[in-house]
């Protein structure tokens, strides 16, 4: 199965696959200017941690190149600049892509070229590591389940959500090759059900058995002893190791300790914000209210009512069994800081 | 604000209020057989552990009128009755509303209506006492916040899910007329959505301010301190104090006990089961996994997908502050049992 780029640059702009169509239709979306990018990034058509990472990093590109073809000063470019890096303020990779790549703008346009690609190759490299870095951890967690593996997931950090390769699926992946895998269950994550629509896509190309719930069930599938490890990507994780995801991850967790089951954070080392030190800290963005009120375009609420819509929540360090990243495993709930 | 009566007998029917066509239609129903009522309650036309109570009560009335007018025989009453009761196994008010009114078969029609129509009449006292009882509690569980109370339910459990009053939105309604209410979180209950449709169509009518959340961010709005109680209500409380509800109840739950946020359960006697021992003993309704992968007519899911799709979840005794009847209050996380 050939394996689908997320991101990429290609002829002079960020080409990426449209994640606001899928499953339905596999459409890519070429981005010839910044705003163009930050505005994908705003309506999670280019989404999940390391994507975003990748996406800051290209749009550094994409904004010198149109700095010049327009004639912007220095103080245009770093304005545009600014409105990318706060397209979305809860994923620190984001502003470390393009923190990473500003940093070579004195160097001129190749070297923003070749540090901006080289983001993409490395979040290939880095996850694939992480993948069976973490396969490896659940198995050795779960060591006494013989038969294959229940697994749990929220949302999607899968391929879709990075470059290619993607972080807590990429370990659900790593474990589906090694025959390991019985089931995984998979959230709709609701607003956006990037659960039912994208990782059940990625589930499904695969091969691995799996079943979507509703998010309310996760926790309960859980306690009823269906569920031998929960594994997810983060979007930000704190000094403390407080880790935020989108929302509904929490649950998962309060579920996963009281009943004894791992709780694994799969991220690579760019999310960890060793500058934000707990998840108190930690900034939720609230998104548009109608992103609840309605559902797949069909309107549900009274007209008239009103939601919330925070994207994430934080799971305290104590509930979390291990983060991994692509050099190492921290064990939060024991003690360890990342 | 005139009482919305959501299950009635009128002129030798069953008339319901059509849930499934909520917010955007007001619609009734009319039932004159009782295949059709079992059917009417298995799509959730009608639905709610009080309400169910009185369709099981109406549902003998009926199948009875039937059974001289059609000629049944008393197995083929007794058959008609017993795939009534069985319509949805997790809430037990539909069998203990069968069963209260077929004890009366032996006295013959008059009998049976009237002890129909008693448990209508009761199930609206009832509730309204528990209403009282509940606010008087909460406000008690809450006594150090003077300012407005901040209070999050699930799914519905509001005079949709009973005969005219409510249980646990009953509690909400009694506070909000005290002036007690600041802010109701009402999650929307996927998948099928009782809360976004349902309870804010109720909370609207209501007049109190109120805000719809997916069912995963719940937990985060109790961690986040933004929850003075919670208050849900019940379709099986066992004898241990274990408590099914709506799937999605259990995470609210955990988070409430993790914060010290109470946890209140509100429910007439009759949805408390004696003869089932604990939560594992409660039989969960498994439903069609559609409904978890398409909604209002719009699928979500790759085609191919699977879901599986429980109704409810039990939430511990030991996470359970109070439950609420109309008779008294127990307190099960304290090692109270009903």
């Amino acid at each position: 199965m050939a394996a689908v780029r997320t991101i990429d640059w290609v002829d002079g702009a960020v080409v990426i696959l449209d994640q606001t169509a899928l499953p339905h239709e596999v459409r890519s979306l070429t981005l010839t200017d910044v705003d163009g990018l930050a505005d994908a990034i705003r309506r999670l058509a280019v989404r999940g941690a390391p994507a975003l990472g990748a996406a800051g990093a290209l749009g550094v590109l994409l904004a010198l190149r149109q700095a010049r073809a327009e004639d912007w000063d220095d103080a245009g470019l770093a304005t545009a600049l600014d409105r990318l890096r706060r397209a979305r303020p809860t994923a620190v990779n984001l502003a470390w892509g393009v923190d990473r790549v500003t940093a070579r703008l004195p160097q001129g346009e190749d070297a923003v070229m070749a540090e901006a690609l080289a983001v993409l190759e490395e979040d290939v490299a880095v996850n694939r590591a992480m993948g069976q870095r973490g396969a490896d951890l659940v198995e050795a967690l779960c060591g006494g389940r013989p038969a294959g593996l229940r697994l749990h997931t929220h949302c999607n950090a899968g391929g879709l959500a990075a470059v290619e390769v993607g972080t807590a699926l990429e370990v659900v992946r790593a474990l589906h090759a090694r025959g390991r895998v019985e089931r995984v269950y998979a959230d709709e994550t609701r607003p956006l059900l990037q659960g039912s629509r994208l990782t059940a896509w990625e589930l499904d190309r695969m091969g691995a058995d799996y079943r979507v719930v509703v998010d309310g069930a996760g926790p309960s599938l859980i306690a009823r002893g269906l569920v031998d490890a929960v594994v997810v990507g983060s979007d930000r994780i704190a000094a403390s190791g407080d880790v935020a995801n989108k929302i509904g991850t929490y649950p998962l967790a309060l579920a996963a300790a009281r009943e004894g089951v791992p709780f694994v954070v799969v991220a690579p080392e760019s999310t960890i914000d060793p500058r934000t030190r707990d998840g108190a800290a930690i900034a939720i963005e609230d998104r548009d209210p109608e992103e609840v009120l309605a559902w797949g375009g069909v309107r549900v609420a009274p007209a008239g009512a009103e939601a919330v819509n925070p994207a994430f929540d934080v799971t305290p360090a104590d509930l979390v069994t291990a983060i991994v990243t692509e050099r190492r495993v921290v064990r939060p709930s024991a003690g360890e800081r990342p």
